[in-house]
């Protein structure tokens, strides 16, 4: 199988990993939150060399993660890069890895936390239950085919 | 900046995606989660080339997320590759890309859903503060740095 045959596949994690299971993209996704636009905010964002960076942009806004236009009210000038309703959908997923990466990469102290605004704390982001609210683990779920 | 260096950075985002942003991680994962554990079950719940398969296990395993051992209580035979902790704990990530993608893919109807056996409900997983329980979404989050 070819990684491109993975958006065609019925299948939730096929289809997402082949806009997110690629090189680069979570740091460009990164950037994207951290409120980039412009094509040098991603590059300065990431690090990552500028034809790379082009295919891989590109590739975002192909899936529909990213909308490639002229800053708001803008007639002319330099087109930005803006996360769209589904690019922003991938926020929560963009946590869960953060609080992984936290966690699980050997890092002394976490070097990036996050504080949510309404309630004030800083926070651990946890994967729930949308019935019950308890944290979802492996063994105590089961997956249901067919919808 | 080459792809190998992010797993050096000061940033869970970029440790991370060192190692599950790459090609076929994803599904690998899901056949993990599945209960694949020898050489042929990944390769029939992926459909991945041997060569790339044998790849992907084989950092997989370099980077703790699985371990290649004898079957619990062989003396002899065929390795497996099953989840360690670390890897277990990506369970909550694959769940919340899982739900992204059942949502934002154009799948028609969701092909698989998750089934919390606890409290016996179909669960739409979830993202939230861990400190109020309301769901995080960008616009109410503030990243804080330097731990």
């Amino acid at each position: 199988m070819r990684h491109t045959e993975l958006s065609e596949q019925n299948c939730p994690i096929a289809r997402s990993s082949a806009i997110v299971g690629e090189r680069w993209v979570w740091p460009i996704l990164r950037s994207a939150f951290n409120g980039a636009r412009r094509f040098d905010d991603y590059q300065r964002g990431t690090g990552v060399a500028r034809n790379i960076l082009t295919d891989r942009l590109a590739g975002l806004v192909e899936n529909g993660i990213l909308v490639k236009a002229l800053p708001e009210g803008a007639v002319q000038g330099h087109r930005e890069y803006r996360l769209t309703d589904k690019g922003r959908a991938l926020f929560p997923v963009y946590l869960a890895l953060m609080q992984w990466g936290n966690e699980w990469t050997g890092l002394p102290t976490p070097p990036v936390e996050v504080q949510h605004t309404p309630c004030g704390h800083r926070t651990r982001p946890t994967v729930v239950c949308s019935e019950c609210g308890d944290p979802l683990v492996a063994r105590e779920t089961r997956p249901l085919f067919g919808g």
